[in-house]
């Protein structure tokens, strides 16, 4: 079934990929990762704070949106080159790499000039030229699995980016559109321990759009690391009620920390711990 | 369900929306249209030798992929400008318009110099920069429904092309993603005709992809004209089995040729006609 | 893919079978049948007048649930074996023979004893000893399609019924499940054409739970009509807003008048006509 | 959203339901249970040789299907009262109580007289007769998830076992279908964590069916154990390669010890333990 992978094989590399994201920050191996931060940035102060608390708890990368997808078109889209100063001055503040969204390929060289890694979103993972515009830039690449995107589909959109000449590749499952519509998406957690299996290269869980109920979050998260993910992504805000975008599924700065504990704990039970821990 | 949609809702806009793509071609009212070809161009004489197929037995519109998306980084991609040429020229050659894919921002002033009618593929539904990117060149647009699009994204994808300002906006309901293997994709005719109720926007129906199998492109096709769809979309190929890609789907011309006898005799019986008859 | 069908299979069986309920009625071939009635039976004079309208309009089986299967237990569960009064009584008055649901093993002889086709409703498509103890009365079967099962499933569902010595088997597509949620479930019309293509058993779509809105009906029984179905399954009550079951999906008195006149148009383009005509 | 809900929400009785089975086992509370045993019962010697391999790793119960639902009706279907009359024989030589399927309303009686759980199968969930006929024999109730049930009808389902006066109700997931096909469906583990919020009851995990790869199995317990699961259900089998059904999920008598040893690290990770222990 999955002969027409190449490069994302581990059949062709056996040994787990590790991408070196800078500022001593590396995904993969035997090491869990933590990505948090609001859903989309919405001012300095703001998110300036989140991010002190990421890094107070022990988060490793912060991610904020500057340029959001938006069903609709009348929603707010993101702040555009001000978030991407914002994500700058917060990596200045705490020295945490940061992660956000391209989705225009001619937004490409803008964003590469901010973040530390970019991120392919849901909607995108089959725009191939944004996939090859992404890798040019030499960035590790943060790839989100298409909500309706079989493994073999996500695989190959890697491939995409790996045979463009970038190997620093990171899927992340943020859950899979399904029938039952309690929760937002449905996580595929046989599908994360598959890719691990399939494939070298690291795989991160986002339980927040996995599940878009903050109360289901921290127990996916658990789930993400038990299964043997290679870090999570959660949304984090102040106050989630105001959120501008996806408050319901953001937690506290509270919840956060205890999250953090016990994804600690659970990587400790599989033989891994936190990174840089 | 639907209140975030505006100048896609009927509400708004009760007579249905005749799109006009020039060449005496209207999508749309009472009349059936039918736009057929390969799936990609392949070649020069290939391409022309359908396009007058087409013509022949009363097609209206004559497709062709010159930027193909592709699962996979190693397939066939199409012949870029040279097939847009092509399609030019057949152009010239029958009278009939085309429509064909755009897939990145940058391509779409390229691809408006040639194409008629600029289609967004399904992978691309909800990749909002081409959207706008594509409203803006003025060209009527072919909006497929993404393969996991509810049809209240697809009407919100519309939506961003008419809220820049494009009020030609053809949906083309291509199948969706299910449990079912099957078939490639599940033709949704309940979205079809819900669609029509919802928006006035027109919409056509392509059995080709909805089915993946050329054995069952002319019942679908006909179900899709009984349904009230505005017309079909249908791949077309001299030798189906030798086809760069997506044979297994394509009609052989004389298929073709019996697909236009029966749909001729499904608007009569609901009180339409083809177009420019 | 479908090795495993036997009985089913159109390769050992090429020609249509036609299966006969009795009254003059014969499912399959060239003739188009329509079963129609209300949701559940709600009482004498209420059904003895929707039975009668739907003699009038020409209609050739009715329908209507005596043993109603509820997702909630605290739901209306239907008259039960007064419910299979009714319907003899509605024989009696028009002429047309009923089809009615059963859920239970040991409720088989009863329903039985009443009813000239034996309903298996989506829920119990997969309910084998459900499947062979109907069979085993002689009378033929309504196999409804599981809401999630595949073609494969479904044909070897009424494998099952064949295998236990019954050859009047009648296939019926009633939606399945899909992420969408605008329609009630999604009317699966290319796997319509696909089973009549792999088997030689007569099937009927179910518009009314296929789209679960009475205003999308009349369009989706076209299609199935024009797809090559042979017959469709309707939801009428005379007051739909005041049915114990379904009432939003259900036809009028007036939209079945219409409904009946569509159809017989379709029928006549593709060179079929309503039973009896 | 799930107003509909009584006896089976949390909201109306906010305390874990422990479920008690006889045997000193208990299901529910802050206890980890694991019900093993191969697929199918196909032979004494075979079965005694699991069963013991079960209880002496520490597993709680013994599952093995003496009835088996069966997609063909040429398939093997279980050798019926043998195969009770094998559970009951490993019931006592191990002293762990035994779970296993019923699928007729006929059998409820003779399936109760060996069994200590009685399970309705995913194709059962929403078989309302034989929900009711089980309750009432007053032995608990493994219920599992039906593959295309929302999470509300799964808990409706619940309801109708509660509501015929049978508190003792255990849900399990074992997995949704959905697009995805590298696995056999798809472990809804945000699902799991709502359902124990919404609902008091027990809910275990079955990542044999949930998977259907056994190299996936165990991180699929593990991810099911640090999100809340009350236990595990997984099939095990001396020689996969040669079980009548299902041996490729089926794990190695070794591959189930590791399991075993993984799971009780997860526990206490997340201040559970195993069961008896």
């Amino acid at each position: 079934m999955l002969n027409s992978l190449r490069l994302a094989s581990r059949k062709n590399h056996p040994e787990d990929t590790l991408v070196d994201i800078g500022n001593n920050v590396v995904i993969g191996g035997k090491k869990i990762s933590v990505i948090a931060g609001p859903c989309a940035v919405e001012g300095r102060d703001l998110y300036l704070e989140v991010a002190r608390w990421v890094k107070k708890e022990g988060g490793h990368l912060l991610r904020g949106g500057a340029f959001k997808p938006r069903t609709s078109p009348y929603s707010f889209s993101g702040l555009g080159e001000e978030g991407l100063r914002i994500l700058a001055a917060a990596r200045e503040v705490t020295g945490l790499p940061v992660v956000t969204e391209v989705m225009d390929t001619r937004d490409v060289e803008l964003v590469a000039r901010y973040a530390d890694v970019l991120q392919i979103g849901s909607r995108n993972m089959q725009n191939y030229a944004l996939l090859r515009e992404v890798a040019q830039t030499g960035r590790p690449v943060l790839l989100k699995r298409g909500f309706a995107a079989t493994i073999k589909e996500w695989l190959l959109a890697a491939e995409y980016v790996l045979s463009s000449g970038n190997s620093s590749v990171i899927l992340c499952e943020r859950g899979i559109r399904t029938f039952e519509t309690y929760t937002r998406n449905t996580i595929d957690i046989g599908g994360v321990v598959a890719v691990k299996e399939i494939s070298h290269l690291p795989v991160i869980v986002d339980p927040s759009h996995g599940t878009g109920r903050a109360s289901l979050v921290r127990a996916v998260a658990r789930a993400a690391v038990a299964a043997g993910a290679d870090g999570i992504m959660v949304e984090v805000h102040q106050n989630p009620d105001c959120a501008l975008s996806d408050g319901f599924q953001s937690l506290t700065l509270e919840a956060f920390s205890e999250l953090m504990q016990e994804i600690r704990l659970i990587a400790a039970a599989i033989g891994k711990a936190l990174a840089a821990e």
